[in-house]
């Protein structure tokens, strides 16, 4: 016998093929009695769904993907951490994918999500990520996404960032209040929302408080340890050397420590670095390291929980919302003596 | 039309059951005649596969699970780099799931692997799992398990290790060469085949250099990190303190390093320390931290590579092998003046 197709049923029932689809994936748009219509007629018809498609016997596949850029940063294997603590407790499984801050990475990943191999996603785009494509089609198949930390702003759904123009700022205030006249911010990616946002914040502190700023005060690293190391380097050998450095990745500080290392630079004393880190060791660095701390628990937890609501369908209907959780400056040696 | 089930194709075909479900999975036991005579009867029947078993269209998932106690530890960051460098070559997905070294999510976890959503299992075994059921089962569905780093002795499949008994024995003989007298080890689990192994390595080597040993010298840390500091300072406060430590665990590093501070001991001078740890930034602890660095990234690469061949049946009859790759005593600060 032929494969039955959705088209089939349409016919057969006098419904769109849109609703036919819809009903067979469970959607909250389509009533009970219709998704039982559905049901009685495709089990009669000996319909066989796309494998991947549990919908139809209403059973999900109870796992949750979290797409991120790496796991060496320990923001992402905290926030990890605080995913896992609210989602294990439904019953739910964790899928952890790794973009490698690849674009094509992260459309490859979700591409693979779309017929049900995983109920919602939690994700922290890749630097690279510029459009939002491959996040609507996934949302379109009414599989939710939320994102935290690193977000498409121009994708409507819910988000939890930390106020990453407020830390920026305040990286760069304390910078300013022990003493630095010449204030370095490194990054890595320029469409980054997160490090535009902490960027603005560093701008604004300094012209705020009358520091000159120059756009070659701006460097951008990349993601080879060993070159950014010589970018670094190049930074703190200008006439003009900085005396004070944003780092705004927390790669960089090993990055930092080192190029300061070679060039026999004393820190704090003739370079005071605060770093966006969440670094568990950055007590024991010598000096230990001065941090922005993100809340990488809670914010895990608090996607997690949206997430799971978006699942239950308990937020039909409600605007998306953005949830702001503050950063936390922790002054340490390496800004202060 | 009720569902056909596997023990109604086995009636039809006269075949066993056992034979039915392996032709469905596209074992490499069952004929290519076989497999065609029980695809062409299934579809005929209508039969309808668990949705997630797709190999009655000979598809796989194309999926590869790499089942790891946490991504905190550097070690485990770097291997997964090294996987996916070779699995993404061939078009798998790494899906990565943390047991947080517990057996019961471990268990779980493999559980959900049976039917058909991963092609094959990488892992390494959490410290508090004791038994292999679990393991053997999946292996039994025809899912290949590969184990690195963290091995159970007692499952017949490819196992890619390092030389951790030569490596407890090489840290411990340097610390013998630098001076030391009471030589301290600390460990995670004990049940952990690599943490005996390289335990009997410590206990060797002081043996052959005539440094006494008690058992009291082994000491079991916890993880809970603010406990374990306290384990810590504990055993340096003792009458008969240690003047050097094998500590056997990266998360150790931070654990021993803020003991000391808070007990105000001089590294290296009062205590020396190595470390087992891929920490990319030991250079820059105060002082440098000595390491037995594990190759990670190899290790990841061989255990893909010889998962890839499991998947491509290349391997078939072949006994299983154990791959060992060694690792390398890195001398720094924290144990050499």
């Amino acid at each position: 016998m032929k494969n039955v197709t959705i088209r089939a049923l349409a016919k057969e029932l006098n419904l769109s093929v849109s609703t036919i689809s819809k009903a067979l994936r469970d959607s909250y748009e389509i009533s009970e009695e219709t998704k039982q219509r559905v049901l009685e007629v495709a089990n009669r018809l000996s319909y066989t769904p796309n494998p991947y498609a549990s919908s139809l016997r209403g059973k999900k596949s109870k796992n949750i993907a979290v797409v991120i850029p790496e796991i060496a940063d320990s923001f992402f294997a905290i926030a990890i951490n605080g995913i896992e603590a609210v989602v294990k407790e439904k019953g739910y499984h964790v899928l952890i994918c790794l973009t490698h801050e690849s674009f094509e990475n992260e459309k490859a990943i979700l591409r693979e999500f779309g017929s049900g191999r995983v109920d919602g996603v939690l994700m922290s785009v890749s630097s690279e990520t510029t459009s939002c494509e491959h996040i609507c089609d996934l949302m379109d198949k009414e599989v939710p996404v939320v994102f935290f930390d690193r977000v498409l702003d121009e994708v409507d759904t819910d988000k939890i960032v930390t106020n990453d123009f407020e830390s920026g700022y305040a990286a760069t205030r304390h910078l300013v209040e022990k003493g630095c006249k010449k204030i370095a911010y490194l990054g890595i990616s320029k469409s980054l929302a997160i490090s535009n946002n902490r960027m603005e914040g560093y701008k604004k502190a300094l012209a705020d408080h009358h520091i000159p700023f120059e756009a070659s005060d701006i460097v951008l690293c990349t993601n080879d340890p060993a070159y950014n190391i010589e970018i670094v380097k190049e930074l703190l050998q200008r006439k003009k050397r900085p005396d004070g450095i944003v780092a705004s990745v927390e790669k960089l500080t090993t990055t930092v420590y080192l190029a300061c290392n070679e060039l026999q630079l004393v820190i704090p004393q003739q370079l005071r670095i605060v770093c966006f880190s969440n670094l568990e060791i950055a007590t024991i660095l010598h000096p230990s390291l001065t941090t922005i701390t993100q809340p990488a628990f809670e914010m895990g937890k608090s996607a997690a929980t949206v997430l799971l609501k978006a699942l239950d369908k308990k937020n039909n209907g409600q605007p998306k919302k953005q949830l702001v959780i503050p950063s936390t400056l922790i002054i340490r040696g390496s800004s202060s003596i």
